[in-house]
């Protein structure tokens, strides 16, 4: 299956579009989108909503995932994400494709093995299960989460076959 | 100037057009975008995108304005208004109008005269103001954003005139 991932961020969301049987995992694209804290914020999100709907359009996923939201650090962050989450997901509905929403623990899990994994394990373990180098540490949650969704899809699929 | 007023919920989004020279206000068009909480949260975001959008391209506003997002009572209602935030600014960044963002205190100060007015209290003084019956507190609400927006940017120009 054809999985997008994207992490949102209201400076820089990262994206990634992964195939995978739930085993192998291959990258098709990812990117990242970068914007300055200059500009402002409602066009931040307009930016946002066209990038994604282009992404979705041009790759055409079969599903999307993103990170659950959480407000463990501090709440004004947490609902500037929550802003740029809401774009993201009109985007994904508009889209009519399923979307996953995955915890911080559970991304980790399925694709580090270990649920408390620094970000710096996630990407490496990005890379030796895709085979590729992803320079960007958003982009690399992105397809990290895109991961844990055909992990968690294949897993749902072998359970409800036996 | 023509404004269009807000009231973002995950529920119930009302909306409101004025016609206003910041002291004789009319309605233009008002209405209320009401979705069952059963329809996933991501097809609710899609459908207001897709409304406000709409409302926008009808009566081409000049300018728009929202409530501020605050927290005051709970976190996890403050961030699902928080992600329908971000699909009504990212609609009017699209929209290319200027947006103003206006505290709860600050739209009861200018429509009501009293910062801590009840929200039936606020569909009272709607009334008075522009001599339109509102039925919906939410559409009522939307309207006097949009007051509280056309009475400040005309002091605003008066004092840029002085």
């Amino acid at each position: 299956m054809r999985v997008l991932g994207i992490d949102c961020g209201s400076e820089r969301t990262g994206w990634g579009v992964i195939e995978s049987d739930g085993r192998r995992h291959s990258v098709c694209a990812h990117g990242l989108i970068s914007l300055s804290a200059r500009t402002p914020f409602e066009q931040r999100l307009a930016t946002i909503s066209a990038e994604v709907k282009r992404v979705l359009a041009e790759h055409l996923p079969e599903a999307a995932a993103v990170e659950e939201v959480f407000y463990s650090q501090n709440v004004k962050t947490a609902l500037k994400l929550a802003h740029v989450r809401g774009v993201v997901l009109a985007a994904i509905a508009e889209a009519r494709i399923p979307l996953g929403e995955h915890s911080p623990l559970s991304v980790k899990s399925n694709v580090v093995g270990y649920g408390r994994a620094e970000k710096s394990q996630v990407q490496l373990m990005v890379r030796t299960l895709t085979g590729e180098t992803i320079e960007s540490e958003d982009s690399a949650d992105a397809l990290a989460v895109a991961i844990c969704h055909a992990v968690m899809a294949a897993t749902a699929l072998r359970r409800i076959a036996r």
